[in-house]
């Protein structure tokens, strides 16, 4: 996702534009770029997931108010604003990245449009100093035989570039680690009601060149036991003080397999996605999102009509299942007893607002 | 699955007819059953999976013989009777019923039809026995409180009437339990790749009118966890000496997830899908079918084009997992260490072809 100006081809000029993003619900048939030019095409790009992500949907938001600010009269700019900050209502971070640009339109659009970017590099420097710390861990813990002859990585959902501006979270560590030439093998599931991974994760992968196979979320706990995999990464959409995590469905039961397994499980998040505020797992509300995802694929019946389903969008892993929460700025070990909560150097968690490059980092959410 | 005579509504009687099946390509969407006049329709009818399930494919394929000694000069039948035997090579009770057939053509197209008929009602017969033995069996499990209140039973793949004439396995037990009055609700899993769990167990959850909820398989785990899941409930492909039991893949995720979360697992199959030749789940040969069944969903591409799938078809759950194996005779108890291959009163395994009840009983497969 980036801003082309109007009047040079230089990646960063300023001064009048438009947003360029690629189509997600076109993937992986097909690479489609949307070129956005009003801010009733951006709002209807985030509404049917064009765009998605937590971290992707604020940098999109703030472009949103930068266009709006380059192209209409300063008096429907606020409104504007408003209809994007509502395109997806649950979305933290657009609301967040919305604000803040806001409060810059009285410095003018090229003021917006540079706090736009200052976002999404603050999102990109997150996911870089991630997929460090992440590498360096699996490598610490799985040691040198394991880094020698190349590590099987498994993974659910998307938590990649697509999710995330560039480069996003467990992917992250997954692409850091096929850079440092030891992947052995990354093994992505397909992640249903929505497919995330067969769509998205398996299309990431195939760009960055790394050797992987699809499996169905059943698949994974043999193939865990048959010894190809080394570690599990999964993303993160909340993290409790004690170091429940919330996920993805089918995130519990990669954790669960894994110990069975012996094979250590990783959540991999930025700091923001720590939210202090709540105590454990117990406290995090899911969402049960309807029978129609499951009793139809891509538009296809699958089950008798009339049949219902639950369909929770997430679990919760208990701590004692985590063998670490990597972020960008530390390693935590709940199974080892140590929690999120723990004394920081310097704190810095979510809801402290004037903290942009942290408070924009949510885990990838669908 | 049944035989029409052309003289007569009888449902039992004899005489040149045809064989009626209901169509499992066109559930749930649609109920189309199909006239099966010639050798060649059914034998078409059985490789395109218009009928599955190891014990339905024994009878089918023994009516089938039936059928060719109504309908064919005599010198024309064994010819007939052998296209039969090989339209799905791996299934042993098709081949095994065929064989019975075929030996009793001496005595008559008649006598041909009886011995299908006495291979059904032994099927119905031991799904009888299972059902009964296992709703016993948890009502003692879980106590009189649970039944009161009724009881949650999760279950993966079609282990039912579709798969074995009446009634079937894991499904059978579930279905006792409803009609014992004590069923609370229905947890059937969609059983990706071929979705035989919303296409089939859904549609005869519905035919029985049990109450059930639909999940994606990944969503097994947490429902465990949510309290509202009483005990989960497999059917089995093969189950070794020493316990270790070969089912859908996704069985071993749910034995380890219902051990998480302290719930009973049982494998619900006959006697004969005991081999004692197997002495663990470590000689069990696991297929792989091939990455398009996860890679595309009911003819609808999911993942990039090229992409590579592991796709076990089967999984093997270990003996500790199993709280108890339940079959048409007993009930063993794997994880309190006790052994299928334990002496029995009247030891009755696969492999004595004699004993048509026994091995035409097969565990359900795709």
């Amino acid at each position: 996702m980036d801003w082309v100006s109007d009047d040079s081809a230089d990646s960063e000029a300023a001064g009048p534009g438009h947003i360029r993003l690629l189509d997600q619900t076109a993937l992986p048939t097909a690479e489609k770029v949307l070129e956005i030019r009003t801010v009733d095409d951006l709002v209807d790009a985030i509404s049917r997931l064009a765009v998605r992500g937590a971290p992707a949907l604020g940098v999109a938001g703030a472009l949103g108010v930068a266009l709006a600010a380059y192209s209409l009269p300063a008096d429907d700019v606020p409104a504007a604003a408003q209809k994007v900050r509502d395109a997806r209502p649950t979305a933290v971070n657009l609301a967040w990245a919305v604000d803040q640009a806001v409060a810059a339109l009285p410095q003018g659009p090229d003021a917006v449009l540079a706090l736009a970017r200052q976002i999404r590099d603050d999102d990109i420097a997150s996911s870089q100093a991630i997929a460090r710390r992440g590498a360096d861990e699996l490598y610490t813990t799985l040691g040198p035989d394991a880094q020698r002859d190349g590590l099987g990585l498994m993974t659910i959902c998307n938590t990649g570039s697509l999710a995330a501006v560039e480069r996003g979270t467990a992917l992250a560590v997954i692409e850091e680690v096929l850079h440092d030439g030891h992947l052995q093998r990354a093994y992505p599931l397909e992640t249903r009601p929505l497919l995330q991974g067969s769509r998205l994760t398996a299309w990431e992968l195939q760009q960055m060149g790394a050797p992987f196979d699809l499996l169905v979320d059943s698949a994974a706990a043999s193939t865990m036991r048959r010894g190809i995999v080394d570690a599990v990464l999964t993303g993160a959409d909340r993290i409790a003080a004690n170091g429940d995590t919330a996920n993805k469905i089918g995130t519990l039961a990669l954790a669960i397999a894994a110990k069975y397994a012996g094979i250590p499980f990783y959540i991999v998040a930025p700091e923001s996605t720590i939210d202090v505020q709540t105590a454990t797992g117990e406290d995090i509300e899911i969402e049960d999102r309807g029978s129609a995802e499951v009793t139809a694929i891509q538009g296809v019946q699958t089950a008798p009509q009339s049949t219902t389903a639950l369909n929770p969008a997430f679990d919760v892993t208990p701590a004692e299942l985590i063998t670490g929460i990597i972020t960008d700025r530390r390693v935590i070990h709940p199974a080892a007893g140590e929690r999120p909560d723990d004394a920081l150097e310097s704190p810095n968690h979510r809801g402290e607002p004037a903290e942009a490059a942290e408070a924009v980092h949510e885990g990838a959410k669908t």
